[in-house]
């Protein structure tokens, strides 16, 4: 029972890392070395269909297992005793060969890796889903002005649809790492006491083929103990993940605030309700997900801090990871989980966007007016007679545009039509679409190379 | 239910941040709102009794709690709810008055305060007792040498009770510490809404005085909901312990090994044993205070971050505290724990601490050689004589003292009996014991202080 | 030369910490060695002159220097080697006397001790500068009604003051730890070889003392060379600081935006101007303070995690600090320089404040006039009737106050005047005032304190 | 002049970062785009050759961008500034052009790619190199037997070799992840103002085609101003090697110890001398990799926290990454440089791994002794058998082989042959074997493969 798990994680995550599941996928990887010691005649054949019966999470005492956890100095002694016993009392004979050949570290390390096969690829799917959403969000707002806004402060007009084609891109590359770190780090451990395999008379290597394909897991060239770069490569790329993820809800964060009111998170009975303030909404998946992008890089920073190992298995370095490995892991896939959900059901106030580029009175365009004097006066005087106007607007709270329409020198270089066309953002906007076709294509191909995968 | 909770806790300080006190202490901030508003007058006499009646952890649903915080973003909101239910079924009239004034994050940041204050107390009078140990260990050994250490290689002699000495002195140091954050550090929440307790019809401080009192908590001058340097200053606080028992962890760690094997943690039944080595005894304590030690600078990193919090109350950043910080203080404790168990009965073989002096046949000595024979004939021309000499020991294989005897021009300057005396420890022993008095005398005038306080 | 060094520290703290006060100070104590040593008879008279006489920094090649230290693997080593030299050019039978019975770790803390010592001093004068304007603002500005927010969102009103004495009364906690932390952990580093001090004739104890008095640092009961809780201690004392000044920096830029434009940091010629945006004005106080507050929080936790050294002296955990300790202390001296300007010149816009308490039509009153019902129809009438005026307010973009005053039921219960008086800012800011003034009166009686130390 | 640049940097990689070299890789940006900005007609013709002339860093006042960088608040502003004036004392017309089209951000990202791309060129190499070092080691090795340890004590033998290739086999992933880094991460910037190009009149797609083809960077979809999982990548990537040599430099540290005395980084003259004892050696490699090893997680911590940045272009997050990202990469090229020396000379003490086997009497046999008698009396029986010997070899101080020869239970399953057998740890050294010889075929086959591309 934990009381914040569920507003931090996803929940099928979650359930990835429940002491139940974590016994359960030690017994997996118990029941398929038996059963492959089995085949390669290893250990006696009648051995592995008593082992595979009792490798069951619900036969276990887990408070027996955190009791000899505690005094074993890890979890799998006190596991492969119950395991032990459980089998010996159906088959003493077959008792002696559970964990044949095997150390603890092969079976917390293989159940870890197990746990990530698993949480990976339901983050993938929800990362597929929070990507699919703002390439949506990038093509529907295709055409939607907004004021880009650099050191906080507003820029210059962008389309609305480049922020989520922004976003489409970022998650584009973390699809791309994610399926990379599935691929190479997420492996068997199959070592034995020091990672030579010496009991198995020779047949260690064919023994791990056999279990690494059983088990659906990457079949390394050797142990890795003590490398533990494996571990910390799944830790970083959900890291950076997170830090994307983070950047999100800062975004959704500040276009929420009261005063800009350009993009709130969909309003769901009972979410975010104040205690106090009953008209308040917050904005708990940006919460969840700011707590995330606070948390994330302290834990893997962590996790890679813990890859300087001693020797052939360490001492501290790979305990460190038994609890904060799954913790990062539940971290990214909530607020990823937060996010898909506040993303795709995004409350968009396009008419809010407008109103907002208005705010410094025309000010934002006066990069593109600059730009176009320059060509006739060049840009040292085009700049000094902007800035001379924005001063002016500024001072006597009137519009830019209005301040040059009535300033002759300004006006010597330009048509009324064009001063007005260049307090339009619709250039801005243009600009911007021909990047958001850009990110929407490559998109398009990345995912059909997938497919062809 | 967590697997590896009692492994890297202290099954006390585990309690305190149970989910069931938790909720519990949450409630005792409750229980203490409603006396105190009675008390001045701002609730109604009536409404006390019902509240603080109904502020029992085991009256809560606490799944429901959790599923309530899931929505809601915070476990205030769905605990005050079943509470106001709870004496709503009792007292309708009471029930209104549940949580008068106060806002969530007055409760949540009250009850972690209560935890903390818990903690802490557990915390230090387990730091006491291993500082006494450390202290005892200090003077048992004031005369057993042992080599000093330094960048991994033998330098030069030592006592063995000025190593055990230095542990104490830093750990005494991390006493002043943690008192300090207690006295400032752990304080009430009380601020309503916004902080300005303005619901409270003027009587504001007074309730803060008579709350903070019942709860003996530091009573702060004003809310401090988005100021988190308290509770960041408890983290970095015990990040600091933890780094001194990481340290103590090292030393016991390098110090057993087999080819050292000059401490140990004491041996107890079923604990270190390996699966598959039955003559193995694995350090757990050291692995656990190692692990916290990769661990808590992270999550202290992860706290300290958090601070940059928004306006009156953060988005993020307070959020981010309420996994953190309790896993946190369990580590802290948790290897404190271990580690006062372990230097408590630690197994010290002197014997070997000897031999393990000459390993380098006498090259530890060369400084002091260098030393005395500098005063005869001027360093430089000393320390090239000790050079060649400890060169030839070594290429020779014979021991520093011998190469020396058999030199006449450094015997020029040195008695038989004094090149003898040179190769004994005595004389940094001797050194040794000086400071090991002063770390023994300061800390019994800083203990005196303490009970005088 | 580095190029960024004076937009992200202060200046006179990054000449602290410039190399060549880097060798000064480690000059420092090899003068202060000798001439105590001269003292106490254990070197002849006529050393400490020759050797104080060549202990300046621009005698020294600092390029030999980093060469050196490079296949050295420490500073002091080819310090000395040149401080040697150039003694012996001069005096060869003092130049035997040079660094006498210290080691190079004695060098290279001390030094660093001695810029610490210096550093925290100007730390601390900042420090009190910018607390006092806090404390002057938040005085000034007591009647200043102003939104606050939480969860990023619009909650209730406040007093801009209480804004300000939430920042003065985290300055004053901050200062009260530096002051702790100058006192104890700043202290001198010898111990010799292995921190026995036994190549001193006995002396070592007195000799410190004598050393420690000279450079004004606290003298420890013993040698700390392992123990690294002291300088790990300044690190998490500055890295606090720094997390609070982030939280000033968030709020300037929060309050900076455009569309809130409550406050802004000081305009200065050539400050923070946009490449292409002439009319655009950067926060740079706050991008410095806030990107300090992002890096601080990982070096004290990189310098946290190196305090795990082996032995009497480490390997890689001290290395790990030469570096990463004078970045941390410049950058939190930085990020206090340039809020210490921001915020002494403030620019406050009290008229835009006002405006944006009326942002959401009275909605954030709502928690008032649920509380003033509250006393007539219980508590959850009153919120129903006024969460269902709100929506009213929402839907048909009227003031809630005009929806409420159309509401028959609602005015049983209230009067006209009542009702005008609960959607003014007044009573908030009456609450607020309370506790500004508990800061304020508590800020003095500390700065009395402070005085009479 | 930094002190310490050599002793923890590379000197190649070094210089990449150096002031002159950070502003000449600006400036490589400004005449790229100035050039294709007149092939594609955006800006006269004549701009680009005087724009180009002076975009060299020796024509820059140093000291003038430091100064104007701390009140500009970034780089590039005073950077254009000069460059401007520079090309205006030759051409006005031209310096009307310098920078056309760009933001600040772009000339500071694309200088640090420019930076990356060299830098990671070099690491590569030198990764490649290390590499190339232990696969050798791993197959001259590959017979010599050495005991396996875990949890620091003895646990049974293996091959030298083994752990060599454990080494390599790590470093192989490194360079696979490194290389994935360089081809997506290392990429342009170039969005203008607010990342959309719009001041290029529609020409901005094809310009960042042009100047990516010109400097050899990746040419990204779209600006990736304040979506930083590229530089943060490259972070990870890079912490993950630190994490891998810091393994590495612990495990020379271990064996270099004067009681295990296994391996000794190679001796170079004044190197790692101490101060006062000069007979030791201090592996100054291991010192520097464990110290980057500490410092690396925390800085790309810090670098993955700042990657929650605002809006188009951020407010702190950005301006973090300024200093830490290069001194992450000099880090970490600065550890593996270090390491490349160490390992590339490494010196192997066979005879004294033969003897360090015989430490414990026997004991690391006990597992082999008890798997063979488990074939006879069952494991339960065989274990128990086992561990009485052991207890009594220890008290006897007895070899535990000769315990057994002497036990007429035990060898009532064993001839004296085998038992001669059991106690060599040829068995394990033939296990290893194989597992040397998939690291060196997957070696093999990968770089077969890189040669394809």
């Amino acid at each position: 029972m934990t009381l914040l798990g569920d507003l931090f994680g996803a929940p099928a995550v979650n359930e990835i890392f429940s002491p139940s599941n974590t016994v359960q996928r030690m017994l997996d990887f118990e029941a398929a070395l038996a059963t492959a010691e089995v085949q390669l005649g290893i250990i006696p054949t009648g051995a592995a269909g008593p082992i595979r019966a009792q490798c069951r999470a619900d036969r276990f005492d887990l408070a027996a297992l955190a009791d000899g956890c505690a005094r074993a100095g890890n979890l799998a002694i006190p596991m492969i005793q119950q395991l032990t016993g459980l089998v010996a009392a159906v088959d003493t004979e077959a008792a002696q060969y559970v964990h044949w050949g095997a150390t603890s570290q092969d079976t917390i390390d293989t159940g870890l890796a197990l746990q990530l096969r698993d949480a990976l690829a339901l983050i993938g799917a929800d990362l597929d889903r929070l990507r699919r959403s703002a390439l949506d969000l990038a093509d529907r707002y295709r055409s939607t002005p907004i004021v880009a806004r650099t050191w906080m402060q507003h820029a210059v007009p962008t389309a609305l649809g480049l922020q989520f084609a922004g976003w489409a891109d970022a998650l584009g590359r973390h699809a791309a790492r994610l399926a990379a770190t599935r691929r190479l780090d997420v492996a068997l451990q199959l070592g034995g006491a020091a990672g030579t395999l010496a009991t198995l008379d020779g047949r260690g290597v064919e023994l791990g083929a056999i279990v690494g394909a059983a088990l659906e897991l990457t079949v390394p060239a050797m142990p890795w103990h003590a490398h533990r770069d494996r571990i910390a490569a799944v830790a970083t790329t959900l890291a950076l993940l997170g830090g994307t993820l983070g950047k999100i809800a800062r975004d959704l964060a500040l276009q929420s605030q009261i005063e800009v009111a350009e993009l709130s998170e969909p309003a769901e009975i009972g979410r975010g309700i104040s205690s106090t303030m009953p008209h308040k909404r917050n904005p708990v998946a940006a919460a969840v997900a700011l707590a995330a992008a606070i948390r994330i890089p302290s834990l893997a920073s962590g996790i890679v801090s813990g890859m300087v190992q001693e020797h052939e298995r360490g001492l501290g370095g790979w305990q460190a990871e038994w609890e904060s490995v799954p913790e990062l892991v539940r971290l990214a896939a909530g607020s990823l989980h937060h996010l898909m959900h506040a993303v795709g059901g995004l409350d968009v106030d396009a008419a809010r966007m407008h109103a907002n580029l208005e705010t410094t009175g025309g000010l934002i365009y006066s990069e593109s007016v600059t730009q176009v004097l320059a060509r006739h006066i060049g840009r040292p005087e085009a700049r000094s007679m902007v800035v001379a106007a924005a001063q002016r607007a500024v001072a006597e709270r009137r519009h830019l545009r209005d301040v040059l329409a009535a300033d002759a020198s300004a006006m010597r270089h330009l048509t009324s039509s064009e001063l007005a066309t260049l307090f339009e953002p619709s250039a801005h906007v243009r600009a911007a679409q021909a990047l958001i076709d850009r990110v929407l294509d490559s998109a398009r191909s990345s995912t059909n190379a997938d497919d062809g995968q």
